[in-house]
């Protein structure tokens, strides 16, 4: 599945990968033929369509025509490198779409989201995305893993993930991404929550802080059928198309306000009220004006330092207009940056595998042949309340 | 409700309080006569037995004769001294079991369990409790609460509070108890767990530990009525009257350990098998077996620093037999003491009221008259998987 | 000491205060007529003049003309209300500047910045400041302080804290607000520190972090002889005179980042080079840059959320231009508000006493009669890299 | 150098290392000839002698004779495997005493103390110890070290490395370790610490507090001379052939409690007073006695699950009567295990590196040739303030 201009997604062929980072769309010169002898290859057993994907099929980023998509990916281990000692052939496996070495300052902190060794350019990488190294995409019938000793997620039982594996496939970005958001909006037992985006990584965010004890998950959107999604897991919604937030939070608590703010959305944020156009700081300016004194809030919804389609010069630049001194008067909290998906993912497996949530049905997944992905791009991106997962090589029947 | 001599509990008439702590059974000398003009009179709603009380009533402390009962209490408040500004004549209110003064230094840190100026013999105080300061329990129809602003937690409806009473009841002590040895075993998203004992505590620990996301929550007893309690909210279960609970932890999780160690035990733990006799250690010992390297052990079970009927001169001094070497080879760490209440129960109370939890239910709380409470000790005392709440005031239609 | 229209102090005939908030020149309506018998009157021993009272003084705020400044206040205490239990006449003690009921949600959490019972306006409050309710300032013979045993920090021995005065009247404020910088941005053992401003705040912050074990500890500002005065406790130094921070700080660390940031100078920022003007999203902006990813911004800085004397419409609202992608690349996370003083008075007080800490020399504190304080808000205003100490009562030999 | 039976050290030949697991005196049997790829051979720079070297010395342990001690290592970088991507040949790198594999569960989680695949018999593992799995020690001139990226911390720079090299070789175990036991103890800004044991981790301990922040170190001990060491750098002390701590504890601060106690003696405690005998439980008691309400226990010395030279049978199998219902009373934490060195060594080392803590001076350095290991054995076994630092190849003039 390769990027191949704006609003152009293909299927194309592809080499099956070795264990050499080559030359190719978007791969930073200084990785071209870095060698991978601790990495494993995976043969795809779903690899998801990501909102973040998105911002590049759209064209609001400089990724180069061809680069191979797909960072969302869980797969069978079939070739490992000689370095590799833990990690089995046969293994079914969950990546962290953030490649981490194992080995740096960060790493050892815990902070695989900006591993300081797999991306030439700046810290923190993932797979099949522009400006991150060059690691080669997911969507695809066999990837390449590096580090695959640390990076990969090993499902205890081959028959019982493969059963679980709508929920599973969730893994490898959109929960442990909401969850994280939940995390660092400070969600724990008893709080009331605001969940700006009904997409899959919001709908992620509702679903993980109800997992955490929360009280009450308020999810916002301009889109009904998202919306309806949010309902259907108990998730109480607010229509931003009637206008900003504030008013319909009071109806729900009887308090204008939440204790925690998350963003599910990020720098293509639009404003308030039927056919409201890009405003990019609305989200955040909304949560400072929802969030209590003393809460914080969690932006998982990414913000760039650059937009070719930004709707103005600070845009294209990535400067937000932020009313920081609301933020300030009410001592709040704000907690940016890619999930390190490595803190999360084991604990959250675990949720799964006893049964504790159902994050396949909160995100409705569904799952489609790999030929069908261009479909499944143009419906996501037209507002779709789906979470679609390829199905490259036929493992879900 | 007092305490009468070993065994024994009667209802008696006891004086309407006024905003001063006068002499009686078990009043320190130095709080005799203290005045109050920060308190609150209430009327009670509720008020539970609890499982501390009942090793007062089985003798094993210094508690004097006429002792009146009772820290877990939820009421209306009738009067308020003239230093009170914000709680109201007509609030329903929870009661912490512990006694707060909140202007010492421990109160400012939260650590409300080991408050420093309302028990002058040591930190830390309750109502109705030997060597606690004297402070009246609350068994009775009326009660008076110190320092009524800080330590009052009121519900932000009545009507909603009064429907939901028998769940809000466990505010006071047990929900936060047992959710705070859920805490403090470090239980999170994903965590499997044991809890050592199927009392209410134990099942308030599950419930918690249900609440905070844990993966799979294992309860173990010797009685089988009490487990099948916890069967019926979700937990698993292990029968120590069969032996210790490694092998039965394996069984259901297929790995011999967990990642949290709950004990809600305490001193007058028993061995396994059928018929074990108590072993003060036991609990203890069988959680630093059980419980993975790294992992954490929450104790809100009592232990107790003299025990006139412990086994043995060790016990009866609070010396136990510890195997710390196992627990150190481990990396576990350990939290003891009382539940600071006051950390819990607000976010508890909106997990109630959102109706996240059922903590009523949980615990299979029946609601019983004050006179029927010499049946409600007797009937906890033998093994009953209830717990009692008395109606004093015909609350509880 | 009263403030008298923009650029103009004097100092004025003020009454003794009694157990009432009577009307004045920014008494919120609401709060006129307060009953106060939880209130202590204290005599004051030494009350400082703060940076963020030039913003008034500037006019940069709605001041109203004849508020009565000062909200640094140390004291003893000369009269107590009925309500009052373990305060006593006599007593040394330090006066967060932060006004707290020590009976609300906020309060019982430890935010004793933003309690919800003191300022009708919103939450938080202090003494002798716009918008913050109308509490009467401290730069007085006498002052009258709420709540008095949840606010007053008591001292241990009169003659020690007399001897130690000019260390211990930086409790009130600025001490514990940078250390809550140097928190906030998460300074620890070994970590290294760039410290915009060094105005007195930015030198508390320096000293806190030094106290918290950071390895380096870098100051910037356009003023030589603040950075002189941070130097002259081993604090490396960043002219910003010169240019933008990153190639100074490469040149004293090797590498052109810190673990840490934090922002000593809020609004009024300014930008770089001789003569530089106003530029209030300056400070922020340089932060993003120069921390590196994973770390912390700590933001005692103030950010207002409207500014009549701003640089262009969107300062006069608060809203500054952040370049928020740079941060979100780096996975940054920020912290604001005022300090919650009560949470590092008492420990930073015991650094003090045992003398481990020496905060006055390192701010260069100087005492001034009352008289005088027109000459030190000029003169700090003017940038004397000076702590000017009020002493009306004397105290100070 | 070699354990050659209780009492008796010897320095012997040893092979020159190679990038497999021989087999040998303690190798455990599932380890023999496991290859090494990951690993690199370090020429010794420094490798120091441990006080729990001495519990094997002493004949206190089951350790084999042959097996070569040596846990605490510092060296050169002669070699590395062919899976070793980061650290080059001529590194000079600090070895963390605990090894760990970088890529299970509890590496990714931090807790490197407790690794679970290094050592077959249980989690957790040291070079040239007694049931750690059969990593050859370090007091030799050329050692392996497995999982070489991720366990070496590199020194930025050869020179000022080999210049503060008698500073840098504490990096490896007794700095972390007791800094470990200060942070785990609560130790912060402002805190009353109270260290038990004058050893060098104890001593450590005291250091790591002070730049904690501490307010007040007390270091006891029954040696007259590690006391003196102790006062040498600031701190207090008790001297406990006077009696127990508390009395002189009072003292020293006014009242009879610290905030934060540290256990730098372990199992092998004893009692109190002129020529008191070991009594295993004498230090947790003092503790839980000494520690204020609230407080923690950082517990450092090492505790065993069996000790052939115990007092008794209870101590024989590694159980301690500890006054249990003390510390509950007081609500007290207790944190164990091995301290997971590569959390603290690269802050420690940073403020080394900046001269913000003069580690080797406070505990005593002396280096020493390889030759002089027996008497160095001998004189630290015999009470002397001095850690002794082993010189193998002269890296020290």
């Amino acid at each position: 599945m390769a990027y191949k201009g704006a609003g152009v997604v293909e299927v194309i062929d592809t080499e099956y990968p070795s264990f050499e980072l080559k030359d190719g769309p978007g791969v930073n010169p200084i990785n071209v033929g870095r060698k991978v002898p601790h990495g494993a290859i995976l043969r795809t057993v779903t690899t998801n369509i990501c909102g973040s994907d998105q911002h590049m099929v759209r064209g609001r980023t400089t990724a180069p025509e061809g680069l191979v998509l797909g960072h969302e990916i869980t797969g069978e281990v079939v070739e490992v490198g000689p370095d590799v000692e833990f990690i089995k052939v046969g293994d079914i496996v969950s990546v962290p779409f953030n490649i981490a070495c194992g080995r740096c300052r960060n790493c050892k902190e815990g902070l695989t989201g900006i591993c300081l060794n797999v991306n030439p350019d700046r810290p923190g990488s993932a797979y099949g995305y522009v400006d991150m190294g060059g690691w080669v995409g997911g969507q695809a019938e066999y990837v390449l893993v590096p580090y695959a000793d640390w990076n990969l997620l090993r499902f205890p039982d081959r028959d019982q993930a493969l059963e679980k594996i709508l929920d599973l496939t969730m893994l490898s970005d959109i929960f442990p991404t909401g969850f994280h958001g939940a995390v660092t909006a400070g969600v724990g037992v008893g709080s009331t929550v605001y969940v700006a985006g009904a997409g899959p990584v919001g709908l992620a965010a509702a679903t993980g802080a109800q997992l955490l004890g929360a009280a009450c998950v308020i999810v916002a959107d301009l889109n009904e059928e998202r919306l309806a999604q949010a309902r259907s897991f108990g998730c109480e919604t607010v229509d931003l198309t009637k206008g900003g937030p504030q008013e319909q939070i009071e109806q729900i608590l009887g308090v204008p306000e939440v204790d925690c703010g998350i963003d599910a959305v990020g720098f293509e944020a639009r404003g308030h009220g039927t056919g409201a156009g890009e405003a990019p700081a609305t989200v955040l300016n909304d949560l400072m004006d929802i969030t209590r004194a003393g809460g914080a809030l969690g932006i998982p919804g990414l913000y760039v330092t650059g937009d070719p389609g930004g709707i103005d010069d600070a845009a294209k630049k990535g400067a937000l207009s932020l009313s920081l001194g609301t933020g300030w008067a009410k001592s709040l909290s704000f907690a940016t940056g890619q999930c390190p998906v490595m803190k999360y993912n084991r604990p959250l497996m675990m949720a799964i595998l006893h049964g504790r949530v159902s994050i396949a049905k909160n995100v409705n997944a569904q799952a489609i042949p790999l030929e069908d992905a261009p479909r499944g791009y143009a419906e996501f991106d037209a507002g779709a309340a789906t979470k679609y997962v390829l199905n490259p090589n036929g493992y879900i029947k």
